[in-house]
């Protein structure tokens, strides 16, 4: 590395070199090359550091002669001399890296202050108290920084000094005090020169590169330890020195609501390390608009300059110095989702940026904000116990144990948090009515966080430390009891559950958002569809966008009052005849589903997945039929039981349907009899639903309706079974159409949710209109992972970094991405007009979205509250794969 | 195809164009061209019959000038004349394909006969009764094939005249009565020209290639349609023209035994079909020796001469006509595995064959037949019930319908039966009590399967149809119901359940099996392992020539009592000291099991998988506790009830192990916290183990027992779960030697049996000294299809052939098979130097270990009383390599 690019001023610096200059550096020679009104100052960049640490940490006299020369100048500029006791030239020295750390690393402010130069201040502003504050504000900064005295015993004598107000004698008493300390407690004294003071300054800031804090701070984050810091060393401006001074930190754009003008603080006399301490309370910065109008203007000029130059928000440091603007500090603003959200938009209009940057600059997460309420908890509140963040959002309510309980408790009004060890789909009647749901048991694909994702309802899962007491209508966590009816605020976005009731802000999508989203789609890329079970939820679906379904479960159909009987007769059903009876029962309520999920989604594709789960799913709990018979054994024995009869018929449909449950209980029911199993074991469901969603589909045409059935096979994994399936498809297709005389276009497609059909999926595409992988199970299978058992270990492989993501919410690329890889190639190569597209959870993630993009997929599906992330990660993989 | 392959004669055919011959056509044309007395004849090929389907269903013209020229030839050889009433030549008219399809297709004997010529053949004969039962022969055979008259109606005639005796008289009226049935049942007669009663008959044995029963037999045995038959025309001989006649069947060596001496049975005066038809009784072949000393040794030449042509153990038929000998047919013996085995054994020392080639003579099930005993039930014998065929061999017992039971009938002195709904590792002490397990549920791989083939032990499991009350002690069966104590008897090969006690033929092996055995290993190939969990185990895998334990499972060993409880202490444990508390309990038991195993092995690899299963499968059944609080509680309600405080003892006792065990279960245990995740949350478990076996082998070295300990980590899903495993390995086998100043060499390998972990196989084979496939686990996951469930529709799948084989008992090649074949590859790749194995079922399975060989792999393991089977499938592998 050149020593020319070892030290170099603000005015002659390339501020495109962020690397060599740090962020605050760059900002610094931007804006004094934009001809703002900068404190001169030199930059001490980030390959003198480097210089230093490969010299076994040493400024050495390169270095430092270079930095002689840069002070030499800076002393000719201002006019002022370093330790000159009439006209002391003071400086600041910060550190400043090319990524921000905030406060991880050293400042030294006033440098230049002894006992000599004080007098000399006091003289030049007539203010001694300003003088010797400036040599206290120095000496213990000196002290903390430089020498590594302990800074508590250092802040003792200053917050005496703060708490009773400013007098002269107090800085003066505080200098002492503090020089004492030192004197105590360092080997090293203060020097009295001031060159001395910033060389040991420059070695300190280097040093605190390294410091425990840094490090860690960049191991979190994921920052290298090479990139180093650069120094930045500037003659002090000061906003102390009386009423036409002050200090300040403005935003060019509100950091909350997006809204374009400037917000901000202004703290009249006082410096800026004044308002990072809190101890005095800010104006807003309107109050210098009052107070200085022309240097609100100079400002707000300012700002649009720097803004304009930089094409995005800036949060801008100021101090007023009698009068006097001084700008000390541009960087990119910090902001809300919200305000990200219309930023992009606004700025895109503005002709700031441009609209792919637009696209660019909202992270998915923040778009997240708005669709979620956000919990915003106060420091006295209470966690109660902390689960996996399974559906976004925040809610309060009374907590209810059981699904009948949460239904009594909503119809009487009550906001209600359904708390249950996990669900089931029994439970789902309770879940429909709750505000937020929390489970003791079950991981990020659970029933419970599958079913809230697709309500949009919060939800947390896995609370491993939850010990929930039905019969007692007790919860139990480390931190204490609660009971059934006490009020919880659940934060499904964090994960945690506070006692009682916790301040929450709406979700709100407003006209930005929207806006936001139509740039988004203005970049192409996959598109987005919709995991939707039903009519609502296509709707909800439609309005966030979604160009299709790629996923309608059936079974969740099933559950509705007046249907689950009916799937439960079948089940029971001994022999054909029976179960077909039971299903010419079920066949008229799946038809006028379809019907109207169709005409919800008005001719856009609608997949139909064909019946999956095991079908012990709906039948009672096995525990819970074990109890009744007992309990109804023990009344038997009771002579006083009045109706005896009726007891004992229900215990032998009891024990009839125990057997049944036993007969059809799984050891693994992940891997048992479901999806394309049941249709090939029992040709009438699969003849069933055909028939519904094709009668479903033709009555939609007759009304005029356009439709666009997918039929969709689950848990294929032998190309038979398939091909078994489609068959039924087709011939009972060609049966409606003929009895209708009515023929629709439809599509048949296999689900990939199996290692094995990943493998032969070329084979299975070249039957199929279409494929969807099925990446939750696909996962579960691939890994070997029960998505249900998994919070028993994978938060531990998490924390211990043996697993960078958790696998159900971004994709596990290696592994089940390997997968997808190879089958999407292989399905294009054996059909070039298969349709390919995704329907699992991780169709909402976008780090996973992006990888499905760069296979070239045609579309993703996920839950409706995720089509609006979805859309954003699409447009941003568009982008990015257009870059590429 | 040309005309000149139409019809060739026995003297001229190249007998090497079987496909163009068929089998019988080939076996006389060699015979013939032996020198051997051959009926003369001629065969119509199969390319004739090609063209007669060809050209819709009609002997050509052309054809039929080819048969009258060979029959003009025929006749001129014999001196005979078709249709010459004074000496008429007779005709048998057989179809033969290429490939051997016994009883499908048709036959007509006697050709010739007519009411003229049945008076010449009357004279010539001087026997009136032959002559018209040779026309009454002809016309049942060709009223039933050529004229498909009811064969039932055609039967009844001939059953009057069979069952009251011979006599003129009746075959005259048979004849009689057969024409009036022919003449009222068929639009077309049997022709009087003898020209016309062949080409009709040509026509019909042509046409029978596509009867039914011939069409299903060949679907059935996978045998191409468009092989087609021949059609063997032949002079008549007779074995019923008297006491110096008769006819026989012999094989050139015993069929059972091997032994190589002539074996067979003779019927004096008496045609071919009367042996067939069962009606008399044959004599051993010994009696022709007696009778005519010179025939019998004419026969032994001609069966020294047919077998050395033809390398292989023949059967032959044969005719002796007033004291001349007819070879009519011969074929390759079919013989029993004991026979197989000793004939390859016999012929390869007699140079007769190659050793690869005695290798390549015997087939796996043939051997299997010799290390199982054989069920051979009666026609009188009734099967209970049928399930799946999990492990080979037959046994007799009465039925116990718990372990405990189990254990005090076998303590009685009974043969037991342990029938079960399923087994866990809890019935483990009656298993090894039993001499067969039958269970309702489970699949192939399910723990009664694993366990019983590892033992030897007969099982069938999966009887769907098999209701088991162990409340009243019943079985029930869609055939009856028996009851505990009753006696059954099990065939493991064939997968029934036989009420009552049936013939079992014991298994032994004798010296051919080890000679056998030592020609199989002299054709290298992968070396077979045994998976071997205890001492026993190891030392009958050793007996049957395993070179190493591949897979030797801990946990089996922690359910032995005294074990368990501290097994189930350390998972009850609540805090890491009482954890380790119990596992330094377990600790010794451990390493007295391993050094028991090295001691056996003697410096052999033995490869010790850590603790797999979740832990929840040491814990006491959910459902028995359940019950057992709920009895107690019943007590406790009961104010007789004494020990009160005992109970209420108890009671918390079992709530606590309730609630520990609802703690652990898991949904999909298969998917859920075992394997290498067990260890990675509990790395004091790994450390236990790992010290255990290192102790045990230091301990070894100490005593001079060589030793070569392999540890192998289990379910691997993540490299970092590999890594930390290793680590923890690595560091307590160091820890190890230098507590005791001793060495060893031992190597540390993963498990492949997840999808993810076959993807990433490179990666993990570069950090291990072997990798091994778990084949069962991989299969599980990758097909998505438990094992304990499969059984539900798997079945189904097999009779519908949409699945070819089950793949828990043949590998799925195409799914499974490519993620092995990838991960070797990428292993290789990764890491030259890396031996990989197989330790699934699959290890035994000899299209399983062919594919293996295919892939270049190392060794596969399998269970002890599969070694031999494996080793024979890896010398055929090698010989298919080689040939390749």
């Amino acid at each position: 590395m050149s020593a020319s690019r070892w030290v170099v001023s603000f005015a002659e610096a390339d501020e495109s070199q962020r690397y060599l200059l740090g962020g605050k550096g760059a900002g610094l020679a931007a804006m004094t090359q934009l001809g703002l009104p900068v404190p001169p100052g030199f930059i001490i960049t980030t390959d003198a550091c480097r210089a230093f640490y490969d010299s076994g940490g040493l400024v050495s006299e390169d270095v430092w002669s270079l930095v002689k020369e840069a002070l030499a100048r800076l002393e000719a500029t201002t006019g002022k001399r370093l330790g000159d006791a009439s006209d002391p030239l003071l400086l600041s020295v910060r550190s400043g890296g090319p990524v921000s750390m905030p406060g991880m690393m050293d400042t030294i402010l006033d440098l230049g202050m002894n006992k000599d130069t004080v007098g000399g201040l006091a003289v030049l502003s007539g203010d001694e108290e300003f003088a010797w504050d400036a040599y206290r504000r120095f000496v213990q900064m000196y002290a903390d920084v430089v020498l590594g005295v302990d800074s508590v015993a250092l802040h003792a004598v200053t917050r005496v000094n703060e708490s009773e107000g400013g007098s002269t004698l107090d800085a003066r008493d505080a200098v002492a005090s503090l020089l004492e300390i030192v004197d105590r407690k360092s080997r090293q004294p203060i020097p009295h020169d001031p060159r001395e003071q910033l060389r040991h300054s420059v070695t300190a800031v280097f040093k605190s590169w390294m410091n425990r804090r840094a490090v860690d701070y960049r191991k979190a984050e994921g920052i290298p330890d090479d990139l180093y810091t650069a120094v930045n060393v500037q003659a002090m401006v000061f906003g102390n020195t009386g009423g036409s001074s002050g200090t300040g930190v403005v935003f060019t754009r509100d950091p909350t609501s997006g809204e374009p003008a400037l917000w901000g603080e202004y703290l009249p006399n006082a410096q800026g390390e004044d308002i990072v301490a809190g101890l005095r309370t800010p104006l807003p910065v309107s109050a210098l608009a009052e107070q200085q109008p022309d240097v609100f203007a100079q400002l707000e000029a300012a700002a649009r300059l720097v803004e304009r130059y930089n094409k995005d928000m800036q949060d801008m440091e100021f101090t007023v110095e009698d009068g006097k603007l001084w700008m000390l500090q541009t960087r990119r603003g910090k902001r809300a989702g919200r305000s990200a959200v219309r930023c992009a938009v606004d700025m895109a209009n503005e002709g700031l940026i441009s609209r792919e940057e637009a696209v660019a600059r909202v992270a998915p997460s923040e778009l997240d904000e708005l669709l979620h309420p956000v919990v915003e908890p106060r420091p006295t509140d209470t966690v109660f116990v902390t689960g996996l963040a399974a559906s976004p959002g925040g809610a309060s309510g009374i907590v209810a144990l059981t699904a009948d309980d949460a239904e009594r408790l909503a119809e009487a009004g009550h906001d209600v948090v359904l708390v249950r060890d996990e669900t089931s789909p029994d439970d789902f009647h309770g879940m429909v009515v709750s505000k937020a749901m929390v489970t003791a048991r079950g991981g990020m694909t659970s029933h419970a966080a599958v079913v809230a994702r697709g309500m949009g309802m919060c939800c947390v899962v896995g609370c491993r430390d939850l010990a929930i007491d039905d019969g007692a209508e007790t919860i139990t966590s480390p931190v204490g009891e609660i009971r059934a009816g006490d009020a919880v605020t659940v934060d499904g976005t964090t994960g945690r559950v506070y006692l009682g009731t916790v301040p929450t802000i709406e979700a709100k999508q407003d006209e930005y958002f929207d806006k936001f989203l139509g740039i988004a789609s203005e970049m192409g890329g996959l598109s987005v569809w919709a995991n939707a079970d039903t009519p609502q939820d296509a709707r909800v679906a439609l309005a966030f966008g979604a160009e299709g379904i790629g996923l309608c479960r059936t079974e969740h159909m099933f559950f509705q009052p007046g249907r689950i009987e009916a799937v439960r007769a079948m089940i029971m059903a001994s022999d054909d005849a029976s179960r077909a009876d039971a299903l010419s029962t079920i066949e008229p309520f799946q038809t006028e589903d379809f019907a109207e999920i169709f005409t919800a989604m008005d001719g856009l594709p609608v997949t139909i997945r064909l019946l999956d789960p095991p079908l012990h799913e709906f039948l009672p709990n096995r525990i819970d039929t074990f109890e009744s018979i007992n309990r109804l054994q023990r009344e038997l024995e009771d002579p006083l039981t009045v109706d005896r009869l009726e007891a004992e018929t229900e215990l032998e449909t009891l024990r009839l349907l125990l057997a049944r449950t036993d007969r059809l209980a799984e050891v693994n029911p992940m891997l048992g009899h479901r999806g394309a199993r049941l249709g090939v074991t029992y040709p009438e469901i699969t003849r069933m639903q055909a028939r519904a969603i094709f009668t479903a589909a033709v009555q939609c045409a007759e009304r005029g309706v356009a439709v666009l059935p997918e039929v969709m096979v689950p848990l294929v994994a032998y190309l038979s079974e398939f091909q078994d399936q489609k068959r039924i498809i087709v011939d009972t297709a060609t049966e409606v159409f003929e009895r209708y005389g009515v023929t629709v276009e439809y599509r048949i497609g296999s689900m990939i949710e199996l290692p094995r059909a990943a493998l032969i999926a070329g084979e299975i595409a070249a039957e199929c209109d279409f494929i969807s992988f099925g990446t939750n199970d696909l996962t579960q299978t691939t890994l070997g992972l029960s998505r249900d058992d998994s919070s028993r270990f994978l938060p531990g492989y998490l924390s211990r970094g043996l697993v960078g993501t958790d696998p159900f919410v971004v994709l596990d690329i290696e592994g089940v991405g390997r997968l997808v890889s190879m089958a999407t190639t292989a399905s294009r190569e054996s059909n070039p007009e298969i349709k390919v597209g995704v329907c699992g959870e991780h169709g909402g993630d976008p780090t996973s979205v992006a990888f499905f993009a760069s296979l070239g997929l045609d579309y993703v599906s996920c839950s409706p509250f995720r089509v609006p992330i979805a859309r954003l990660a699409t447009a941003r993989a568009a982008i990015q794969g257009s870059i590429d």
